[in-house]
This record gives structure tokens, sequence and C-alpha cells, in this order.
């Protein structure tokens, strides 16, 4: 099969299993929050249903493919342009089988899927409100980072509709917004049970948050040791070089 | 004046300015919590008004007198015998001029002290729920630790009660319990400014949380830098060793 990349698309490594990615260099490129996401959340059964909401171009669904033996993933995309691009993603990678990708806005849940329909959601939503730091730059990356078609509060709506009882949600966000994901949480029922945060340095505020959240759980957070990105010397922490090298370890 | 100390009190030099604490050997001691709330609480107006809610044996008030020039501190604290204990330290300081104590449950706020009489409210309340880990041991230590006479919830209601609008509220407290921290603070309208998480080594899971909430204001968290207590070779940390310094340094 042929692939035809457009000028504006690169293909990424993603340096597990020999999977790699499509990416629009000037649409939103994946991260490092991708990556903790998806080994934050990798612990789950072989059969598990999967929600990924805001899948973009499709590198959660496609890192967890990766990572573990999950078949069953689906991915919410309001962007046709990532739309597209999770497709093109899902069969460069031949997994057709496993992870699936519709077009839609994760505010019209109920007219994409099932009520209490998965086991697990994932979800990498765009960090800031709409209100803040708008500017008039490329249309695609500033729904991606910011809430222009959903809000937070939607995400974790759609997620509490779409999980079963006791039902997992791996988030990962900015540490500003924790007030408003325990409000949303405590509103929708996700219970955060186990917390991590994500320091460049250790001596530096942290700008990522990893959060799990059980649905109907009782309260009982658990904030694991710190995950520092960057050792001192500005080499990248053993823990990280140790997420990457899972993922080229199981190729 | 003499002081008769009675077999179980022992006095503990606070390392700073000279300021010294009469404890009871067979009931709670003061720990590095008070010490980090102090330090963290200290950025206040010198014509501050303060209330220290479950002020035990009067720890950080004294210690906010050492490290500041507060001169309008009020502590409440339910227990008689921990009641005297701070009257008799506030004395033995010879600190009546600045630091007053009341006996009383702050579940009867609104008996003790005016509403929106305070712009700074700090407190160190007992950290598990009154159901959890119940031992027949020490009465005075079961009541410093658990939430028999108030709950968290109590805290935050008496806390509100009393704050002007944007007075401040330093909490220090257990990270598992920032769940119902976020929900109480919300209902009261104490909003999370600033919270740092105090790590006992750099591999280890947070034990402590510390909390500055600002009544009515906006939404707005900033998480700092993580506070790591003891380094690797098991020595307090530089950052530790600094916060005990500084007691030291203005004596």
């Amino acid at each position: 099969m042929e692939w035809n990349l457009s000028e504006t698309e690169k293909i990424e490594d993603l340096q597990c299993k020999g999977y790699k990615l499509i990416q629009n260099k000037e649409s939103f490129c994946y991260g490092i929050d991708s990556v903790l996401l998806s080994h934050f959340a990798k612990e789950m059964k072989k059969g598990s249903k999967v929600a990924d909401l805001g899948t973009g171009n499709g590198v959660i669904g496609i890192l967890l493919c990766a990572k573990t033996e999950l078949a069953n993933i689906v991915g919410i995309e309001v962007q046709q342009e990532s739309y597209e691009l999770a497709k093109k993603n899902i069969q460069y990678n031949k997994l057709e089988e496993r992870f699936q990708v519709i077009q839609g806005n994760i505010k019209e849940i109920k007219q994409l899927l099932p009520r209490e329909s998965m086991d697990v959601v994932v979800s990498n939503p765009p960090y800031k409100k709409a209100s803040t730091g708008l500017t008039n730059g490329n249309l695609s990356k500033t729904i991606a980072r910011h809430e222009i078609t959903a809000t937070l509060d939607d995400f974790f709506q759609a997620t509490s509709y779409l999980l079963k009882d006791k039902g997992v949600f791996y988030l990962v966000h900015r540490p500003d917004r924790l007030v408003d994901i325990f409000e949303s949480a405590h509103k929708y029922h996700l219970e955060p049970k186990n917390m991590q945060l994500v320091y460049p340095k250790i001596d530096r505020q942290p700008n990522l948050v990893l959060l799990k959240m059980v649905k109907n759980a009782r309260t009982e957070l658990r904030i694991d040791k710190p995950l520092i990105v960057y050792s001192q010397d500005g080499e990248y922490s053993k823990e990280i070089k140790e997420i990457y090298k899972n993922q080229k370890g199981v190729m």
C-alpha cells in the first residue's frame, strides 16, 4: 500500500513494537503527556472496552495498542482533519481490528455511544479555558488546546455517561486546573483514587497531573511519588528513560 | 517566676529567638507539620488578626510570634488540658500581649468570636476520620489526631465564618484527604490558591500537604515545587535545613 503523505505531514517512530505515527507538522503534535498517560493507564484487563475522548491524531490509542493487548478501543474526535489523520494512523499501523475512531463532539456523546458501555475512559483534553490566551493562529491547534468545542466539565459528563459502575477514568491535565477537575469529578461521581504530579525538575512547579478516577468508588486518594522529568544535569531522569525504554523494550 | 512542671511535662527549645515550648510527654507533641505550616504561613501583614483553630499546646501561635511581628493571634482549643498548656506556654514566653487562647469547640464558633473578624486563619486539625484506626489509648492524643470533637468540614465552616472577604486560610493536612479538603473548600468559598506537597524522600509518596486558600477568590491554583524532607543519604534536605536555620537565624 502506498502512503501519500502531504507536504505538511511527517512520520514519527513511536519506539514501541514498530508502531509509527503520522503527524501534521502544522497541527497539534503528540507530546510527553500522551506517553505518560498511556504509561499511567496501561494496567487494564485484556478484554476492557476503552474510549479515548478527544483522540486527536490517535496517538494514545496507538500507544495503548503497542503497550497492551487491548483490542476494543474507540476514539472520539471532533475535528475533521484530526479524525482523518487518526483513521490514517490506524490503517498505517494495521490496527483496524483493535482501534476505531468516530467523528463527533463529546457533548453529543449520547448520540455516539451507549450508556455505561465502557470499562475505561482515557483523555488528554484541551488544557486551557476558552477565554485564556486565545490567538489568531492555526484553528486546529487552538481547538486541541482550548476548550472551544467542549469544556473540562463536558469531558467529565461524557465519561460518567460512558463508564460502567466502578469503571476507570485516566486523565492527564494541567495542575492549575486541579480545583476544576476535583469539582467536576465530584459532580459526576468519578472519585479520584490515584494522582501523580509531574515536575519538569526537582526544584520546579509541576506542569502535568495524572489522575485515576473510579466511578461510584469511595473517597480514598493516594498520591504517588513525584515524577521528575529532567535530572539536574538536564538529561531525562532515570524514571522517564525507563518509561521510554519500556516502549522500545517490547519491540 | 517559678515554673512547676509536672512529671509528664518537658520543655523544648523552639530554636527561634529563644522561644520555648512546654509539652506533655504523654499527650500530642508538636512535629514538623507545625514548623512547616508556620513557615508556609509567615507572609502576613504586621497588623493581621489571626486565628489558630485547634491550637493544642500553642506551638503554631508561638512559632508565628517568633517568626513574625504579629500581635493579634487568638487560639481556640477544645481540650481543657491542652488549653491550660497553651496558656502556660504563652505566659512562659511572655506573649500575653500578642497571643490569647480561648477554650471552646470550633463547632460553636459563633459563640466564641465575631463573624468576619479575622484576616488569617491557620490550622493543623486532626488528620484522621473518627471512624479510622481508633484505639483505647490516651484520649487527649486521640482527640488531637481524630475528628472526634469536630470534622474537617467543621473546621472549614468555622474558618469561612471567621474570615473577612479575601481573608486567607493556611492549612496543613494529609494528602489522602485532599478530595475532602477541596470539597469543603468549595462549599465554604475558600478557594485553593497555593499548594505544596511534602514528600519524606524523592521516591516516596507525600505525607503532608500545605494549602493556602482565599475566601471568595477566583479559581487559580498554583502548585509549588515539591518539598523533600530527607535527601537520599538520610540527612535533612537543604530546604528543610534552611527552614530550621531561619528559625535559629533570627534569634
